[in-house]
């Protein structure tokens, strides 16, 4: 490896190919041609990092991805991650040119404008062939790992004869500085990804200016420490990046290769600077590289023997995705059936039927049961039915009691198991949950507090932009949790996650509604779940048993009013459930009907149409709402009028009674909140 | 230090006193048993970690700390922080035993209890000598690069005579699985923090086990990789502990010390398991351990000879404060009133006529200037005007215009510049300007884009719960920063924030606004403050000086209805607000009264008595919010009859007079949600 690692980023492309076949210069620099005239037509952009990882992309895209142009989703595809998303011209260059149906050359040149399948970052499920969603940096690196390790996973329930593909990944400098890739590289050095590799884009230049303004790290020494493998390549010499891909392919551990690239490469003076980082070179310096780079063709436009060239490389995988297509229609039909209705997304039949089970066990029993429990006690049930279905925690198992007898955990050594160690690494395991279901087969859940919900924000708004199912199992979700104190008591967190489009926040009363929120959430397919759950036991509240989900209507009237019209509705989530039909009681005894709302789900509720939110809440009637949390945003559900009975700041550290009676989160202060407002 | 290397963890503590003195072994078991003590009456509580690292705690504070128990706060002490924060009782029992004031031993019999100075985990400002809070994994550690950097940065304004400190801080597996933890050491090690000393506690036991099925990492790598010094020593050697101690206060780069310890030293059946992690012993585990250590005393006692060596360790710094005290009194009076005018957080003099002068060229120039930008106008005066102010971004310092003429960067070589480059390291910065805040003498600020706040989420969480002026400038605050898309474009943050408590969030409308908010963060010493600021150029609209700051209401009348009595309130924040004026031209021009409200910041706005929120707003008009965000909590403002035009989910990626356009954030759609409710 000495050679490579001496390699010096001075050194020109000097690849020469057969006569008559266009060169690996010309291949990249068609790359470079695009991403310079796209960011040039939409006056914004980041043109520097295609430009500087342009070679790199072409050894890879030429003659290793396992990727057929014509069926960019196929399922044993090698799956490639611009981390960098900023680069997304890199990626659409590559997507048009191989030839991926729709990406036309007219959606290059309309880059970053509305509509256009080209956004200013790659985002999954617009594009095709866009693996995930990447921009925010450090994510596409995590992502990566999960899909990476959803392949050793399918591949261990499967076969290698069904799933055996590789992982490759493309992260700047700002992507390495971010802590979650620490997190993910660990994980992944861990588990020993051995087919993964990440493409280091090594330019050391970051937004601010050089990369020495605010990081001196040893970056492969830091990746070994991780359990990588790791080498330095001059990301212009095709050769030397070629040599480092075989290698990638035959180390028993995920592999860095570090591309010493120049950002800009070709741009006659901004080349090396941060300048050419984030806006377009304009028309003087785009000229100047046509002439560096000997690129003669008008913008936007491809000579056809490079085009043609590319389209080969685009139908390489071709004849490796017809003889994976037999081997499927080979496959033993029970095999085959599990494995499509897994990529499917479908859920196996009688699953339902499975958490009515655990509904009527619930309600026959009764018990004081902390939610957390009544969720373990459905996944027990959900895990043993459902294969696909994927748990781990950060690190809380048996806090978050996310564990199941169904589950054995994965490890490096034997990836047929199902449940994830995923370590102290909270923002890693949304993101490599994300990555997972990404990859298609598996339906991943991962517990934490819920407080630590901030550590992984950022990764649950991308399972919720990208439309993930994925569920997340977030427990000790108020001051019920008692002496930990305020670090751990989550106040504005179900706000902050209530606030975010396309993510469903639950918070159930008791076992049934565990049940049922599970039910919804593992049902919602396009998008996130979150699932707030408490620490501390709570009576079961609905005894009877019901075929129907009542949850899935969001809220609903768990006790109505009696002896006369209603005069005020109390509305609570999750442990405060029990206080409202405390307050319920006395209010009743004192001869004012009372009705007690559950609202397990915000966000399904205010699906309903207008008569039956107005049916469940009764505007008129005396609303106070009560949830032990910071009660930010219930004016929308208990109007100007009304009143929540909330947390007026931070928590403290004592026993749960204690700190409920101390912030004043009672079944009196609800009471006094209604006789107030009568 | 190869016989440190191979020191085992197995080696039990021999190191014996001089006759008459309390051995190592008796000093670290006072610490051991009170905290098992505390943590059985408690009947919850964390006793394995105090157990472990009790011997290495006693070497630092009996023979390294710079630290006078008397004056746990006086400004050149060495800082110490158990990053590890739910091991609170090895801190408590190091605080009472050494002698610090109120920590008797009562409030150890109340560990975990309401209103006791023994919370679950340390709170700083609740409990003398806890340097700050800890509990969420990493955060200390990179809290303690905040108060390691402000110590350099503050020696070099004010000379070593004044300023000469180290900061130690005790961290755990957790701590360093953590991304936030890469982050943090990288950052320390670029800046070459050789003051700072972290001692692990290598005890390779997570919660979820062994800390084998999670990582495999080589820490002692890691660190070196980031510019750190590395050793590992067996942590229950005192000689050897002390050694590494001394050993890191004769390095040049900032310095890991592994100490290997066994989890629950000293309980005889759950050392070194998980078991002893977060649970209490038990009273058989906890007779056993007594047994084992030798430890005679009834719980809560300690022996008289045992106490005095403590309370002897406790005073080893009272000398050398009291040499301070006179090179303090000696100094050059100029310096050392700037030195504690810093200190003691007043700004200058002055600086407040400082923001009327930006304000009032602002209104005076009405020229439009995107927010971001009058953001830097004001903080090139501000900058200039209070030397303790210190600035930073992470990576994005050209996008958030948080650099100013007054501030040259921070760089491991000289200290005494004002700049920070954090490098792509959101959360590390939230963290590292808590520990600069705690230190004290700087007021720092740092910015990202919005939508990144999410990745340093907890970080404002902590500087929220501890009461930190800090100011987090977050620039590109909605779709309007236009062609990144979805990924960069903010809907759900701000009300993130908003839902915290003790936090600012202001959202300002033109140029006058932002200065004025700039004033109310700044003067916002009780807690942290978020700017949001604009990409895109936005009107001045406050054309008229006044000297009064409007923004101090939280929100006021920025136009007034004319031509009678108002029939419509059309309430904006930012860059909507000139949406809304737009519309009440419409409005006004239809014979409709109307008027505009300025709300740039809810929380100040919630803090003034409701005849003066009534008046502003006018229940009874037509309410209408804008806000070219998620519009979740508006209710609050508009009521249950009111209007919210804001964005119905994540954004897209085109030029931002498209997106406005297309999600219908314009003066039509707030001028028909008014004559729908007319």
């Amino acid at each position: 490896m000495d050679s490579l690692h001496a390699a010096s980023p001075a050194a020109v492309t000097t690849a020469e190919a057969p006569a008559g076949r266009p060169s690996h210069a010309e291949l990249a620099n068609a790359v470079r041609m695009l991403a310079v005239d796209a960011v040039e037509a939409a006056k914004s952009g980041h043109p520097g990092m295609p430009m500087g990882m342009a070679d790199a992309a072409t050894v890879l895209f030429t003659r290793f991805l396992k990727f057929d142009a014509q069926a960019p989703d196929w399922p044993d595809r090698d799956r490639f991650v611009l981390s960098a998303g900023h680069g997304s011209m890199l990626l659409y260059a590559l997507l048009h040119l191989t030839g991926v149906p729709g990406l036309d050359i007219d959606q290059l040149r309309r880059f970053r404008q509305l509509d256009s399948l080209t956004p200013g970052h790659p985002e999954h499920g617009h594009t095709p062939g866009v693996e995930t969603t990447t921009g925010p940096l450090g994510q596409g690196l995590a992502n990566a790992v999960g899909m990476a390790l959803a392949e050793r996973m399918m591949q261990a329930r499967f076969g290698a004869e069904l799933v055996d593909h590789r992982t490759w990944v493309i992260a700047g400098d700002g992507c390495l500085m971010e802590g979650l890739s620490q997190e993910a590289i660990t994980l992944a050095g861990h588990l020993r990804l051995s087919k993964l590799a990440l493409l280091w884009d090594d330019n050391a230049i970051t937004i601010d200016g050089s990369t020495a303004v605010s990081t001196s790290d040893d970056q492969l020494r830091r990746f070994e420490a991780a359990g990588w493998a790791a080498m330095r390549v001059n990301g212009h010499d095709p050769q030397a990046v070629a040599a480092a891909l075989a290698w990638a392919r035959t180390n028993d551990r995920p592999t860095l290769i570090a591309c010493r690239t120049i950002i800009g490469y070709g741009a006659p003076t901004k080349a090396g600077t941060e300048g050419v980082h984030g806006a377009p070179l304009g028309p003087e310096e785009t000229a100047g590289a046509r002439r560096a780079l000997g690129w003669t063709a008008a913008p936007f436009e491809v000579p056809e023997p490079i085009r043609a060239a590319w389209r080969a490389a685009g139908s390489r995988g071709a004849a490796e995705r017809g003889r994976w297509l037999d081997r499927l229609a080979a496959a033993e039909p029970a095999r085959r059936a599990d494995f499509e209705r897994a990529l499917s997304g479908d859920l196996p039949e009688g699953w339902r039927e499975v958490v009515a089970a655990v509904k009527r066990r619930a309600s026959a029993a009764g018990a004081a049961v902390a939610t957390r429990k009544a969720s373990q006690d459905a996944l027990e049930a959900l895990t043993a039915a459902i294969p696909e279905l994927v748990g781990g925690s950060a690190d809380l198992t048996h806090s978050n009691l996310t564990l199941t007898k169904a589950l054995r955990p994965v490890t490096g050594a034997d990836m047929s198991g199902r449940y994830i160690h995923y370590g102290v690494r909270e923002f890693a395991m949304a993101a490599v949950m994300n990555g997972l279901a990404l990859h298609g087969g598996l339906v991943p859940y991962g517990g934490t507090f819920l407080v630590f919900a901030d550590y992984m924000r950022n990764g649950i708004r991308m399972a919720a932009l990208m439309g993930l199912r994925v569920v997340y199992v977030l427990t000790h979700d108020s001051i019920g949790l008692g002496e930990d104190g305020p670090t751990h008591q989550p106040v504005e967190q179900v706000a902050g996650l209530r606030a975010s489009p396309n993510l469903l926040v639950f918070r159930p009363a008791d076992a049934v509604e565990t049940a049922e929120c599970w039910e919804l959430a593992l049902g919602n397919e396009g998008g996130p779940s979150a699932l707030c759950l408490s620490r501390q036991a709570l009576p079961t509240l609905r005894r009877e048993h019901t075929e129907e989900n009542r949850c899935a209507a969001g809220a609903y009237v768990l006790a109505e009013a009696e002896g006369g019209e209603r005069r005020a509705t109390l509305i609570a989530t999750g442990s405060e459930v029990a206080i409202a039909m405390q307050a319920r009681e006395r209010l009743q005894a004192d001869g004012v009907p009372t009705a007690v709302v559950s609202m397990p789900c915000w966000e399904l509720f205010a699906r309903q149409a207008t008569e039956v939110r107005r049916a469940v809440l009764r505007p008129g009637t005396v609303r106070v709402a009560v949830e032990a949390l910071g009660g930010f945003g219930w004016e929308r559900w208990v109007g100007e009028e009304g009143a929540v009975v909330a947390m007026p700041g931070f928590g403290a550290s004592a026993p749960a009674p204690d700190l409920y009676r101390r912030f004043g989160i009672t079944a009196e202060a609800v009471v006094e909140a209604v006789r107030a407002r009568l």
